[in-house]
């Protein structure tokens, strides 16, 4: 069977460049491709994606948040279905793969089976996601979340689109949804009624291509610790009046605790832990800020991720101690403000397994890899879902108009998606 | 003479803190003092002098640039004159004493000479100086440097107030001044024929409130070596995608240099060097910045100042290697961008001997100290003028509402420059 699943996968290869072609066609930017969560390019996808399901005699459906369902159905409906999912949306001026290749490697692997007369035991159904990237409304995983009932209390109203300030719930009626079934009805996904949710997706880093597999077999999405809105404050001076022994900087407290976080990725590193630190934003006040003053005041976001939950107790553990001794030593006051905690996505080990059996068997090329970004494989993980992903080689990162992704690793991708979806 | 000269110092103390109750009265804000440069409150303060200076029986001229002159005639007056002079603007909301003491004392030193019966020599000419404070045109010392016909090319036109965006030349017009002399005439001020010029001012640190001491002898001005427009460049990635060996992040990048700065201050401080260095400005892009992106670009300013020329050059000699080897080190280019310098202002040393037997005749109490903060007399010294100051015990800082100088302080400053004043 296997043996016949990596032939029939070969043969989609023109199919598969076809798709992403009709879908680049219908999204095109000035400058790669935009498809805004709930706007007009992530419809043309959805409707795109629709149209080739039907093509393929799946049943179409949508939930109130707009999320896309295509179902090949299986012998016994009734028994829990297998998944497949990522999102439809983009950044501005984004790649054509991101999000977009798990629902075409979806398609693709039904239409494969269907070349080798496979008859399904269970529904096996392709999900298209809405708005997963979180810098439209600055909420993530809005689709999956809302399609699981967990959507944060209140965004529907209080998210409003960067770009043009519209709710998130006036954009979801404008797509054909319902915010109000969101709130008062059971969530559309029964996490019990699901077997698997497997999402493969392009790897918005480099370990892929640097290591020449065409294929990762991710291991774990990070978690991540975060503050969005940490302060030092100081004291603003005159920085010829003021001697450095009565100076309270917020800009070198600042700079230390930066330095003091890459300190604690050394070690990490030094011990073979997983883990990564971003400061993304800091910046002394524009409004009071001054070539010849000593700073009071500077704000920094602060995220830290790893795959593994102990570690990221343990460094968040860390950081009360080292912000009070800088803040000692330099004469400041540090407020990290509030913390968001998110777990990290645990990957079915089962699913990993019969990933890594088919990779063998089929002579696919594919190595273990952690994910560093979130995906929305985290929420139905999160919700106890036997979730797994896998990583397709991509040049360039993601996120922008240069990913390269090769047709012929997201065939090697599908291979092993398909090997999963019709395992007896 | 001198112990005639403190008794007749003492006895003003009554008439010098009158005057800075009117001075207060006609630049009041809502908090502090508002005396902008060419503004009303500076206007005032400049008219309530000349007031002032009249009934002393003084000269009053202004030149072209609206600094005003209150002259006490000498027996010779082809003789090299001695000045006292400071500025009448403060910054907005500030406090009743920067600058502003400076020519009171002149004026109070005057008074106390007449009840003595002294007859000077040579003029001795009080100078109102306009516009010091660097807040309101973005340049600094405007009136000595125009009366020393060294104001920077093109800053008549190009220099706007902050506040109402209107030229420099058109505000010197709208308080009496004649900008096309300022650009063709000889300058006011003519070096060779000032014998010396000093400047009281209020401490604007702690050191003499620290050490209890009511007057500082200033041993040198601080010179500077700027980098108003530093910048890092790395690489904007997703934080979750990129891996550490691959990022080039700017803020971890520039808080390196940052924490760097500090240290090359603690080696300054080892070997006993004057230096202060202040990083008052330090910025991500807030166009592209985010909390889960990594940043590619950093902007920043860098201050560093020393009495001492030679340790100013050697450290500026050593930033070029600490930015190449953090750029190197994480993956980013560093543009330090323009850099200005400016000489230390190099006090007198007669004159610094004049007022320290001065004051150890007359029992006043006074340390040297380096000033840190740039002052007119920065631009008079670099004239080749014998130049000195004496700092003025104040607390709280300056620049600030809170300022407080006390009148018995004022006057003990007032005794070391009415004895250098009218040393034969």
């Amino acid at each position: 069977m296997l043996s016949e699943i990596s032939a029939a996968l070969d043969a989609q290869t023109d199919f598969a460049a076809d798709v992403f072609d009709r879908l680049r066609s219908v999204s095109e930017d000035v400058r790669g491709v935009t498809r805004a969560s709930y706007g007009d390019g992530e419809q043309a996808a959805h409707s795109l994606m629709s149209e080739i399901a039907r093509e393929l005699g799946l049943e179409v459906r949508q939930d109130a948040a707009v999320n896309t369902y295509m179902t090949w159905a299986g012998q016994d409906r009734s028994a829990p279905i297998r998944m497949v999912g990522s999102h439809l949306d983009s950044v501005p001026q984004g790649g054509n793969y991101d999000g977009a290749a798990g629902v075409v490697s979806g398609l693709v692997a039904i239409r494969a089976l269907q070349t080798l007369g496979y008859k399904p035991n269970c529904d096996i159904s392709v999900m298209g996601v809405r708005a997963e990237e979180s810098c439209w409304f600055g909420v993530s995983y809005i689709g999956s979340r809302s399609a699981l009932g967990v959507l944060p209390e209140g965004s529907l109203e209080t998210a409003k689109r960067m770009d043009n300030g519209v709710s998130l719930a006036q954009h979801i009626v404008n797509c054909g949804g319902d915010p109000d079934k969101l709130l008062n009805a059971p969530p559309y996904l029964d996490a019990k009624r699901i077997e698997a949710f497997l999402e493969p997706h392009i790897e918005q880093g480099p370990e892929l291509v640097e290591a020449s597999y065409p294929v990762g077999i991710v291991t774990g999405i990070r978690g991540n610790r975060r503050f969005p809105d940490a302060r030092v404050f100081g004291e603003y001076a005159h920085c010829g009046g003021a001697p450095r022994r009565v100076r309270r900087d917020a800009v070198v407290a600042a700079t230390e605790f930066v330095q003091a976080m890459d300190m604690l990725w050394d070690q990490a590193d030094a011990c073979g832990d997983d883990f990564a630190c971003t400061i993304g934003k800091f910046q002394t006040n524009p409004e009071r800020h001054a070539m010849t003053v000593i700073s009071g005041e500077v704000s920094f976001t602060l995220d830290m991720r790893s795959v593994d939950a102990e570690v990221l107790s343990r460094l968040e553990g860390q950081i009360p101690k080292i912000s009070s001794d800088i803040a000692a030593r330099r004469g400041v006051r540090i407020d990290l403000g509030p913390i968001t905690r998110a777990a990290p996505g645990i990957m079915d080990l089962g699913l990993i397994k019969t990933y890594r059996e088919a990779a063998s068997s089929m002579g696919v090329r594919a190595m273990d890899i952690p994910s560093g970004a979130s995906h929305d494989s985290a929420a139905f993980a999160d919700a106890g879902i036997p979730t797994a992903m896998l990583f397709i080689r991509n040049e360039n990162g993601s996120h922008n108009p240069d990913e390269a992704m090769e047709i012929s690793d997201f065939i090697e991708a599908t291979k092993l998606l398909t090997a999963a979806l019709s395992k007896r």
